[in-house]
Order: C-alpha cells, then structure tokens, then sequence
C-alpha cells in the first residue's frame, strides 16, 4: 500500500487542490516550483500502463484546470507536465501521478534533451510492433 | 498555423501509431529513445491551459495503450510522458503535444529535479489561490 493510498483512504492529510471521483489533486511536499501539484487516480496502479482508460480520461480531464490553478499559484503562465513511470524513470510513490510543475526561474525542473534522427528503417520497424500493440485493445 | 495542424490535415506525413476523433499519435521524428511518440488533441490549442476538458480526456484516454505500446518497442518497462506548455517551459510546437518517451538506457531524457519542501504558511497562501481557480470552472 502506498502513501497515496493511505493519502487516498484519510489516513495521512494531504494540502488538498481538488477531488472528484476519479481523481484527487494536491500539493507535492517538495516542490519544484509554487503550485506544484500532483494529480493521481483514485484507481491504485503502479503506472499509466496499466491504469484503466476511464481512471486515465479522468486525469486528463482535470489537467486544464490544474495547469491554470498551479500556474495562478506561482503567477507564471508556462508549466510543465510529468508523469514517471517505473524507478528507473524517477518514479519514487508507486501509485501513478502526474505533476504539474509551474514553470520557475527561481529553482525546479531543468530537463537535459538528447535526441537523435529517426532513421526511415527503424520508423517502420517501430511502427510495426507499435501499431500491433496498440490494436490489441 | 502549427505544423502539427498540418500533420492533422494530411499536408505533411507522419508515422502514425493511432488515430480516433479526439486524438492522434504518431512517433517523434527526433526521438529520445525508440518509440518515442507525440499524442496530440485535433483541437488546435497552443497549451494545456487552453484545451477543451473533453480533448484532454480524450488524450489521457489513450495513454495507458500508446505507453505499453512505446514500451514495447523500445523493449523497456518503464517510461516518461512529458508535456510543456509556452516556450520558456521547452515548448517547440505551439499545439499542444504530449512525449511519450520509453526510458533508454543509451540516450534520452534526463532531469535535474531540484525541489525545496513546502512551509507551512505557503502551503495555505497557494491553496486559497488554486481553490479559488479550480472552482472557477
């Protein structure tokens, strides 16, 4: 069982932003920024991939109201959205999350972007695999 | 006029992993690791903040099948979604676009996290400020 869980169930408060059946959005302890919030299902799953389609509409669902609610908080009209899945992706609370991190001059997120060229064989290949995963469903 | 609106009208290609009426997926040309995909709402909207409820449900509908589906063809079980929103935040493309990055152990994504705890009296301050927008709506 998770902290979010025990967040989830009452028995650890939370600084609460929001809630509706679905969801529940609060104040992350450690921000990055002012206004950074943490957005979670109430569906307890470790990550997206395998959260439930209707638990994952919810949050998308609340996600514009939360950007502009975080960003009135820290007064800045840029953020950035999060979401970790697995430790090795900086997941640190294994019930999925999203943060919604105000963008800060001050301190926060710097992101480091590496990127390389999509060749043209390797974008059918993935393709392949990814299309055949997608229409499983 | 974004060039994604004009991956959404059929002008420019794209190597498409899912489309459905609300959302469209297709793999990011410069990728952080394999399978690395853009999700995107058809409504065009620069930011988060500006999208319609039922767009970015539509969205968050489908990452739970486009992250299995990126893990897989990366081979990995642990991934990244990331969104920006404004320029300041690493937006490129004003549309607004979620990265769906599998985690790569040879390039990639990497994060400086650099948070500081919340205090108390701050915590309330930003309440009142979130409360009071989210319940706007």
């Amino acid at each position: 069982m998770s902290i979010f869980s025990r967040i989830l169930d009452g028995s650890i408060p939370c600084h609460r932003v929001y809630e509706d059946d679905l969801t529940l959005a609060f104040l992350d302890i450690n921000p990055l920024a002012p206004g950074h919030t943490l957005v979670i299902p109430k569906e307890a799953q470790a990550t997206v991939m395998d959260l439930s389609e209707k638990s994952a509409a919810g949050i998308g669902r609340v996600l514009p109201r939360i950007t502009r609610a975080a960003c009135a908080a820290a007064g800045v009209q840029e953020c950035n959205i999060i979401q970790n899945n697995g430790a090795g992706a900086g997941q640190e609370v294994m019930h999925v999350h999203f943060h919604v991190i105000p963008k800060s001059s001050e301190f926060g997120l710097r992101k480091q972007w590496t990127p390389r060229p999509l060749a043209d064989g390797e974008a059918e290949e993935i393709l392949r695999i990814m299309q055949a995963s997608v229409e499983q469903e």
